[in-house]
């Protein structure tokens, strides 16, 4: 699961540091706890002021569907645990908000979230996801900071 | 979200508890987090041992498979907080067990899951699933008690 964090300054955003959170274990539960520790270290080392997750792309595989609604749920409690909002978008309006259309490639995403955020590291793609998450949310919401937390693949 | 917790001596069970936890709140994160609330208040008023969690029925409505993904996120969450092993059992499993057969009827699992726990209230389905799944948990595992959360309606 990709994270990222950014900071506001009027229209001006810097960024703070970005990530994955990988989960580990042997069964499902082991891992999700696993999870909820990884992200719950971000917000301690970050203490973000606001949060948004994706909305998670509901496709035709109900295993899938399941399976991220699991992590889901983990990326939305954790920042809830620390009393923060936690703002949903679609995915085509952070795409439609970072790139300018609806419908973008990952290298798109990465290209426009580097162009944004110069000191960024967006090689992993989960990590640049999360960011242009925050860069969506800094756009739609007037706090000035924020992170998020994003169910990768 | 139905809970039940029953205990076992031997291949005695006896009735400890059992209940719904709902959620409230205005946006998902928070009702969320008071799921995780409830969860938490139940497996620390009964510190079971081991804990059970159904298999969720994964149907065709992707935003239903979703949004009982992350419940059960939680579910599957809270006891491993806990340090607790975390099982899963398919409901047909559960419903085999308890039941003798693989498809049972809300009624008659209530029907059976009072006549080994005279003393459960099994007025609200969800509770009595809960506790249907302790029991098959009991057979088929060799811990003394148990707790299970379920993913209601």
């Amino acid at each position: 699961m990709g994270w990222g964090v950014i900071e506001k300054h009027g229209s001006r955003l810097s960024f703070i540091g970005c990530g994955v959170v990988n989960s580990a274990g042997d069964d499902l539960a082991e891992r999700l706890l696993s999870l909820h520790h990884g992200l719950t270290e971000v917000l301690r080392a970050y203490a973000p002021e606001t949060a948004a997750v994706e909305q998670t792309f509901v496709n035709k595989d109900a295993v899938a569907t399941l399976k991220l609604g699991q992590a889901r749920g983990i990326a939305l409690l954790v920042p809830a645990q620390f009393g923060l909002g936690v703002a949903e978008y679609a995915p085509n309006k952070v795409k439609k908000t970072v790139v300018g259309v609806g419908h973008a490639s990952k290298d798109q995403i990465k290209h426009m979230v580097k162009m944004q955020l110069p000191s960024a590291d967006v090689s992993k793609a989960d990590a640049a996801d999360a960011l242009a998450i925050a860069i969506c949310h800094a756009h739609h919401h007037t706090y000035a900071a924020m992170t998020l937390a994003r169910t990768g693949s």
